[in-house]
């Protein structure tokens, strides 16, 4: 007997007959004598059809009001999964954000979690009911409604998991675990059976979709155990937990890759002080997250510095820089879209030195030419030509020896 | 400057363009310094859209979980709604039901309103905002959502002008007032100026189906005054309001007629006291909604009793009746779907005699036969049959005068 919390996301309950599925693994928990929260979002396709309804009226929406309409994507489902639960003959009472007081701060439409009563889900979950909540979704405390960004209903379930101290999060999606890479780059790709939360974060953040980053922070904060599985089969998943010392053993855990980012050259800056905080300043005045940053002094005692935005905001990003860079009395400034990120990420590497050299050496060895380089404790990343990726993915799974547990 | 309560219905909001049609009346009341609260039901279709995505689950869903469910179609309106009034640069907040406390009793999916705070709607009006409000549902003293039952967005703009004590009610829909009787098969129908809350009801009741019932109650208890107009041009409409002098000398107001019911005669019973409290219990028991009765007593000491249900009942109806009739030893119960109701109505009758007998005579003039005739205050209704339904009402319309002022 165990206080399970369930996600399920669009795909897992895109049609009332996906629903009955997802009804139907939840039966088997609280027949088993489990306590059972499931948190679920909006039908697949509904969020997209919300918003282009809004559209018709303004691209520019107030975001308070859409709030107001996203949130009724994730009330529909909730109801429909309750519905066909009691059909079942299963208990089941269903909450919005609202109703059971997922408080936020007032960000509309990127809200962030401060707090969950647990009061009316601990009470149903007494009374023997399965409790199906609404994810993606909290109010103000003044009682304003609002959603957590795309993906936000990841984080919903864990802030639940964590306020009602549960036993385990389990995170259903449409693949069935965290794989060693991208399977479909690379049919070497293994599925791992744990994950430190910390090598997950690294690995989402450059391109494994499978969590979204702020749930997987939630976790780590308030040490919930996730079981990341798919809702279509009964395969055991990957667990993303606390890092311990099976964990360190493995010295890469995954390999990672990006091709959403752009890079952006300013060439021939004469070096003093300051130049970095001016360029990064404009940036970040315009909301634009930069990712590889590299400055280096060139002949003649020039500077260059190169970093990584991402491809939709490269246009608004050269519009910042351009005036920017002359202003600094810079010779150039250049941008290339035809680039990809590749990352090894393991916890293991901190103890492990050589992991940066085997990366290089095996990407020369098959001639592909490194752009830009970063690390960090727990991950190696490179700044490839995008024709690579596939090959540098490859190459670099079999480096590690990733094939092999 | 006025407050004032508008209220449309999901053919007036059944598209964006259509909301924006809304949005531009509103415009004109916030702009001449009204203070205005807008409550809308869903876009026309998505109420019967949700049920059906239901209804593939099961045929009797949960009631509770149906609230949850229908109520996320006036929350899309509310939203729509505000971000249309916001981009044309109105300030505009939109409230759920449960946002403003429209409290109701728990009976799902017909839930009646008990209280509607104020203090929120107040404040925002205070600040200049247009008021934007989800009708059609509520929220019980627990916290869950419950809906009023088909057309309770009247319901739910009515009680918020009473508890607001705004200066005017106005229904839009895609009718431009009440008529002396339905256009479409007299087309001398005449629209009223102004018609008291009792003849409202009594129309209302009898198959003009403006307004839902419950509001005109509602209406009537707090003196709200109700402005019926249409959505889709600026014809003046027609006001429902506290009886006045003027009126009572209209002797009949309109003429409305009603092809829903069904007839049921319970023939032959042996006379004595209890019959009837036997034959109306047991109908009771089934909720079945009795109309006309009448009894009487035939040859040879026996009595006979019919009665009219709405058609769709008329089979439960005779389940319950003929179990029912054979212990009271009747000889015959028959039932008859070719029936329709016709009534004259209008304060004004309450002073003067000879109502009734000018009805009989014009329907005897046409060779109408009247198969049962019902009377209150302020009504005389009688059934006929149902192919004489346009002939009666054109020529009670003739007898009455109704198509002068």
């Amino acid at each position: 007997m165990a206080l399970v919390v369930q996600k399920y996301g669009g795909t897992s309950v895109g049609d009332t007959e996906r629903i009955a599925n997802v009804a139907r693994r939840v039966a088997t928990y609280h027949a088993r004598g489990d306590k059972v929260v499931v948190v679920v979002s909006a039908m697949s396709g509904q969020t997209d059809s919300l918003i282009k309804l809004a559209h018709q009226i303004t691209n520019r929406p107030d975001e308070r009001e859409m709030d107001v309409l996203m949130s009724t994507g994730e009330q529909v489902t909730i109801a429909l999964l309750s519905i066909t639960l009691r059909h079942m003959g299963i208990p089941a009472v269903s909450f919005t954000g609202a109703q059971i007081k997922v408080v936020t701060d007032s960000s509309h439409m990127k809200a962030r979690i401060s707090d969950v009563e647990t009061t009316r889900v601990m009470k149903a979950l007494d009374e023997g009911k399965v409790v199906v909540v609404a994810g993606f979704q909290g109010v103000t405390a003044e009682g304003d409604i609002t959603t957590l960004g795309r993906g936000g209903s990841d984080t919903s379930a864990v802030a639940v998991a964590a306020a009602l101290k549960a036993d385990v999060c389990e995170i259903y999606t449409d693949v069935d675990g965290v794989y060693t890479t991208d399977p479909n780059l690379c049919d070497k790709a293994r599925k791992l059976k744990k994950i430190s939360y910390d090598e997950m974060l690294e690995l989402a953040s450059v391109g494994a979709k499978v969590l979204q980053i702020r749930s997987v922070e939630f976790a780590k904060k308030y040490k919930v155990p996730v079981l990341v599985r798919s809702s279509f089969n009964y395969n055991e998943g990957t667990w993303v937990v606390e890092e311990d010392n099976s964990m360190e053993q493995v010295i890469v855990a995954g390999i990672a890759y990006d091709r959403n980012e752009s890079k952006v050259s300013v060439k021939g800056v004469p070096d003093r002080p300051g130049i970095a905080a001016r360029v990064f300043g404009a940036l970040a005045e315009e909301n634009i997250v930069v990712d590889v940053i590299v400055q280096d002094i060139g002949e003649g005692g020039k500077a260059s510095i190169t970093f990584t935005v991402p491809k939709t905001d490269l246009p608004k990003a050269l519009d910042v820089i351009k005036p920017c860079a002359k202003e600094l009395g810079a010779e150039e400034v250049a941008s290339d879209t035809n680039i990809a990120k590749v990352s090894v990420v393991g916890v293991g590497m901190r103890s492990h030195a050589g992991v940066a050299s085997k990366m290089f050496n095996a990407l020369a060895a098959e001639g592909v030419n490194i752009l830009m380089i970063a690390t960090s404790e727990i991950k190696v990343s490179c700044v490839i030509e995008a024709k690579y990726t596939e090959l540098a993915v490859r190459v670099l799974h079999d480096a590690f020896g990733l094939d092999k547990e």
